[in-house]
């Protein structure tokens, strides 16, 4: 089958590969119908993080169930699925917690082939995998509405969520890229009444316009953009949603979020100065930093009914689509910011 | 008056210097009879951090109220008093949502002479003060227990309020200075069934036994305490106080914490790493930081009557008493830590 290779810094191709065989009686095979590139995808891309040449890459994928093992219940072929970027049993305290993302049996797609590809091994199919309804299996405007919940939909949900946006009356999305936009969707499903996003693309920023952000600041060097997102919320606001992962972004989060709120992040830290957290401004404010790598899975299902009823849409934020064959032009176009995020097609 | 003023590190000496006179309307003159030294005080005793050579010291005054100007209203000369170390107002938007560390008027005892001193001048008086209720107001016992609400026992309940300890199944305090223990004690105030104590010092982990402690961990050279407080809870706690501001206390407490638990840290970050907290482990594990800078103002009345009703005793803590004449002594026992605590009498 193809699946797509990094080769190194710049270089994503697609390569004829094995084709994944279950290994476990709780395994899956999925045809993988839709899949996207992150942006997380792009700092191995830009050589900004270590990645092992050879690797195959890409951590969203939808498709069709070809196989399952006798072990799992929940699907069976040709059930449409998707899967979040981390792999979950379902069943251990933290899945029940609904903390996904520290199941004691977590894996990455990494560790079984990226989801850029034809096929993928789904292990612990029925914690991993979430059914959508047989109504809207084929519906394919359905479908990429549906495609960001293995990611950047249920990401900026967790920035909210751990913020503590609910019908709070101001908040603040530092960040334009599909998590930060995506956050801006879930704090006004959550009912926030003022929502302030703060980025560098006006493009980007008038797509936050049309999420639901009640103002925007275009951050560049001529910009106070911390003063102006203070003038703008009568000096901060309680709800912070920092959603890039840079030191930069954390600092402006932390310096626009009030004394005594929350600053909920879930960008991974990354940068020359990912290790630095402005401790002081958060000690000295009593700012709580909560968040950390998103359990989307926990946000599936209810998400999901949002996107199927027709009161949540993330779609806008695939502004390219690509086949798999040609995923080096949709890394180029994330790359360049000629896209904002690439559907990919195998 | 005689005041204790820093003469760089080492060197803290009673001098003569002018007693201080109300400046506004809203001031209180209160002269001091309890005060004592504070952990934090022995950072820049022993040249860890900045502090002007000159500058008076001292943060936790107790006293009896000797004039006041027209606009205090809640306080009268005569009463007996203590104050929190930070003056507020006690009416703007963050007074008003408990966080008087904030306060929009929010000052330092160091910008109006230190607490160990004969007097000093308290602005934002209704604000700032605490009055001890007359039947309490020279009841020795009743007052040295009272003492600690000034700083460390309001320092060591926020740490326990920030971590979320409730009635909860078990919680972690690292470190075993005075905020550490009085976290103790609050943590078992707030109905935690496990309280597992870690610190460097065995007779300090004595008193926590005494103050509520389950179990305790010595934390030495030869001993793995993360691996020892993961035996004891289980695999870490959803609660866990920071409560010493160095980085290997803050890491210890991320490594303990549970995925999906709450850090309260406390601790002024100091030291090398200040700068520095483990941002990858917060973030992988979903671990929520909360806490800062202790409003201890905001918890002063409710741990008074607990204080003054018999059942909350943090007044062990204080292992040496000194007249101020004699604070260098004091200085110097906490600073070879022969004392935990050192009760200062102007």
């Amino acid at each position: 089958m193809r699946s797509a290779v990094y080769r190194g810094p710049g270089d994503v191709r697609v390569e004829e590969v094995d084709r994944p065989q279950r290994e476990a009686s709780t395994d899956a095979i999925v045809r993988v119908t839709h899949t996207a590139i992150c942006g997380s995808d792009l700092w191995f891309y830009r050589g900004q993080a270590d990645r092992d040449v050879g690797s195959r890459v890409g951590h969203e994928p939808m498709g069709i169930v070809e196989e399952v093992g006798d072990g799992v219940r929940r699907v069976e072929p040709g059930d449409r699925v998707f899967a979040p970027f981390v792999i979950s049993c379902g069943e251990c305290e933290f899945c029940r917690r609904g903390l996904h993302t520290s199941c004691v049996d977590g894996e990455s797609w990494s560790d079984h082939g990226g989801a850029q590809s034809e096929y993928v091994r789904v292990p612990h199919a029925d914690g991993t995998l979430v059914r959508v309804p047989d109504r809207y299996a084929d519906d394919e405007d359905a479908l990429e509405s549906v495609l960001p919940l293995t990611d950047v939909m249920g990401t900026g949900h967790h920035a909210a969520v751990s913020a503590g946006v609910d019908a709070a009356e101001e908040c603040v999305v530092v960040g334009d890229g599909a998590v930060g936009l995506c956050a801006v969707l879930a704090a006004r499903r959550l009912g926030a009444k003022q929502i302030v996003a703060v980025g560098h693309h006006e493009d980007r920023l008038s797509l936050a316009e049309d999420f639901g952000a009640t103002e925007t600041v275009l951050d560049t060097e001529d910009v106070d953009a911390a003063a102006r997102v203070a003038d703008l919320t009568g000096g901060g606001a309680d709800h912070v949603m920092e959603c890039v992962g840079a030191a930069g972004a954390m600092e402006l989060a932390v310096d626009v979020c009030r004394p005594g709120g929350t600053v909920g992040y879930v960008g991974v830290p990354h940068g020359t100065d990912a290790e630095g957290l402005p401790v002081f401004d958060l000690f000295s404010d009593n700012i709580t930093l909560a968040g950390g790598v998103a359990p989307v899975r926990a946000y599936a299902e209810d998400l999901l009914g949002d996107v199927l009823g027709g009161t949540l849409d993330p779609s806008p934020i695939f502004t390219k689509t690509v086949d798999l064959d040609d995923i080096a032009a949709g890394y180029r176009a994330m790359d360049e910011r000629e896209a904002l995020k690439v559907l990919v097609r195998p």
